[in-house]
């Protein structure tokens, strides 16, 4: 990872890794969720992990380029990370509990960041 | 990383996390560019910057979604990595001579994608 | 609508605000498509809809900063509005009816930019 | 416009409409900034701009999903458009003039979305 040099850029790339694990996690889950036999019963799911993958992508963005609003932004993404790991953790396959882990990491690392 | 079970997706992981890597540096990249005594005479360079940003952090979500125009997007990420490898690697900065770097390891794995 | 001052400027236009009606058609009809009693036969539609949905948007942002990567984005771009157009036009709901419309005049758009 | 059918449609629309609009201009702005001869003195607008033009683009794909985070989302839209209007309003060309502008315009109907 690019110029890792002190204990505040440490804490950026944490959250910056840990928004782009949630993204990834999301963007999985969303596509296997649609695929799953009860997809009917899991819309509000899928539209919790469409917000979540583009706010931690976008977090991911704004953090690397330093910018004076990452504070707020990683607390709306902490919020929406949370919410969308309660939603998740409902569900018993695999990818939904491995889903709800990356996004309690990631709303972590973001309530960190917005501190 | 999520999900990592064999030779294909270990391929998709590497490519994900060079579009990271290449997204984090042209960010951070941009935002020295625009401190530097230079920087009238960069525009080309911080123009090539916001694309190769954009369009890496979008690749890495269209992979991790398994989405059927991987192989295309990829591709013209990597035309766009290579192009801004090339002008970074014009700046004698540490931030744009490791830019350089990422971009083309990124430009590397996304034209193996597209194959 | 800022700047519009000659056919080329015009042109632009004309394919930003195709492009963002396909986003948001796109983005309504992903959400209806998830509350239809046969959500299950339509996963193949949402992950259209994802892609074409972000796709159109970063088209937007991309035309409007004037990239040197447009025709390539827009040619893209519009591969992935007319196979959206065609899987949205297989439904009878309205929304898969109007989005399918909106995709293809996008798809136009999109073509004419990459001329 | 897709579907505008009442008055809360409407104002969904007006928002969407003044977000693109907000983030046309900020690209736009952003382009023409760093062919200014004084681009040197400019970079904490140019800053402004990328996040401005960022945040408007994902604001108007999340109203028109019908996100459960549209007033959270559009109030940190207001804080970014408003920073954003107050910085542009400094510099005396046309383009920044015009920004200010739209951010203005786009802060207001993003507040209205966020009561």
């Amino acid at each position: 990872m690019p110029t890792v040099v002190n204990s505040t850029v440490q804490q950026y790339q944490m959250c910056i890794d840990a928004c782009i694990k949630c993204m990834q996690a999301c963007e999985e889950c969303l596509t296997s969720c649609l695929k799953e036999p009860d997809v009917q019963s899991r819309s509000h799911c899928i539209n919790m992990l469409r917000d979540c993958a583009d706010i931690c992508a976008m977090a991911s963005q704004w953090i690397s380029r330093g910018s004076m609003y990452v504070k707020q932004f990683c607390q709306l993404c902490a919020t929406i990370c949370e919410a969308c790991a309660t939603e998740c953790a409902k569900y018993q396959d695999n990818h939904c509990q491995q889903c709800a882990d990356f996004c309690r990491e990631c709303a972590e690392e973001c309530r960190k960041m917005a501190a």
